[in-house]
């Protein structure tokens, strides 16, 4: 085990809520196709941009406490191409001087930042580290692609981690394979279609997401990956407390307990309220779920889910 | 120290060259002043996509060995928004299922990975890391700002670095300034000036630096962080074999022997060759001097730049 707990937590959830109804003229398709395809009835829409938004979970992450000494953003998508987001977190929270770097996984980031955190703590390298996940999905909707568009949805959320005795990361793996690189893209904002490209079309600056694809690839990498987990740490499915897993679509989050074996008690569904958050998914769950006391010290919690690439990741934690 | 080797390492560096005459017309200057003013005499220019200049790097370090077990893209400016550009290097290495993200800290993205590699490997996480940069900052020259369009050249270079029991990483250290945040941009690529903006401008699209004021800022940062790594480490400036700076600019490279004590024949300075190649810079010096024997077993190498944020960061490691 990697020694670590969480001692903070923060989210931002804008207030602006987008309803299926609202949605559905946008798109095209009625109400009740968005609900019941994608299982998102309303999402938030921020109007503040995603380096406001990590702020404002991370000052409520932080409170009274002292300052990080380490702050990692792990979004999907930046604020700008150069610097990385870390910075712009950073100066709305009006610190200098500490370290900042992002990492990039789409929707895997915060679990890819939660092991390189854990390990770096573990190693004394830093003693307070403070992660945030914020997209603004809603920025790239391509309302020409009716699931994707009613699938996405803004939120940040935030932690700290800490050195710990009795808590910690018990197991965290990962895989990508590329052969679903086409699956889930922005082919835009870098350097295969820049805008001088006169290939580049404005599609490419959209999400473009094939869900059933995603899915079908899914589905078996999610299981095999859960099972493994579990046998390596001889744990079974009834011993994890709460599974939070990445909210991809209702289907995905039903999947694991129609084939997972995990009862819909303890797997955190927040999809139908504030749809996918690419990045900031897990960490929102996670999130709401301390705050509403779902967690009780020595659980055991896995968060679990697929992001672009394709990849899968899943972290175990004793809390 | 954390102990870690570097097995394996690999460079691209692109056939086509633009000397400073061909750039010359392009930006309304004379030949004399870019080289005056940069210390570029010319750069490479990549006629193929950084995922594809990445892998001809990784391909070397990997030689004939075993695939490595994290793939860990460090780079710059990537090739898509998503998936994250680590994907799309393990597709044309030809892998699958190997762990793979992106790092993102601009042109310090090697050496935050270089220590986040070095920390997993501490902890058994992985046994294998490749670490590649890859930048094409050719594509995103605003040929009305000529400082930044004479310094930027396209290069990338690789990594592989694995356990070790007598040599390894001995000091990291890295700070972030977001005063200076828009000292280096690309301010488009993200959620600040979408296409969809009616703010956004053709310039957001392209390099916008400030070299003036990136080395006012960045030189007493930098002497600060080197004395303090030799202090901590209760080492001198000549116990150093070789530092490795990002290619920042034939002036800053120049400043580490006029202000910080290193001899000259210590510091390497490839910019006169390839410009500065963004992320790539640092680990192209660090694979270039392992090339041509410049680096004994035990020596002292320190590799340090800055980097848009402003950051600035700092590895001594032991070879």
């Amino acid at each position: 085990m990697i020694n670590i707990k969480i001692t903070g937590h923060g989210i931002y959830i804008p207030p602006k809520v987008e309803t299926a109804k609202d949605l559905a003229k946008k798109i095209g398709k009625t109400e009740e196709w968005i609900i019941n395809s994608t299982g998102v009835n309303e999402r938030r829409i921020s109007e503040i941009d995603v380096d406001e938004m990590a702020a404002i979970a991370c000052k409520e992450a932080i409170g009274n406490s002292s300052p990080p000494d380490l702050i990692i953003n792990a979004s999907g998508v930046p604020k700008q191409t150069i610097p990385d987001t870390s910075v712009f977190i950073q100066k709305e929270l009006g610190f200098s001087g500490i370290p900042s770097f992002s990492v990039h996984s789409t929707c895997l980031s915060f679990l890819t930042a939660f092991n390189i955190a854990s390990t770096l703590i573990n190693s004394n390298q830093y003693k307070k580290i403070l992660i945030v996940s914020s997209d603004r999905g809603s920025i790239g909707r391509n309302y020409s692609q009716p699931e994707s568009s009613a699938l996405l949805g803004d939120a940040a959320a935030a932690i700290i981690i800490e050195p710990s005795l009795d808590s910690g990361l018990i197991d965290y793996r990962m895989n990508t394979y590329p052969d679903g690189a086409q699956f889930t893209e922005v082919r835009g904002g870098g350097t295969f279609r820049h805008p001088d490209n006169p290939k580049t079309v404005d599609s490419d600056h959209y999400f473009s997401m094939s869900g059933p694809k995603v899915y079908k690839m899914a589905r078996k990498l999610v299981y095999k990956m859960i099972n493994e987990s579990l046998l390596k740490n001889s744990l079974k499915v009834s011993d994890i407390n709460l599974l939070v897993p990445h909210q991809a679509s209702g289907t995905a989050i039903k999947a694991y307990s129609k084939f997972g074996g995990f009862t819909e008690e303890k797997v955190i569904n927040i999809i139908h309220k504030y749809g996918n958050c690419v990045s900031a998914s897990i960490p929102l769950g996670l999130c709401i779920a301390i705050k509403d006391n779902i967690i009780k010290d020595g659980d055991y919690i896995m968060m679990i889910g697929t992001g672009a690439g394709l990849s899968v990741a899943s972290a175990i934690i004793k809390y």
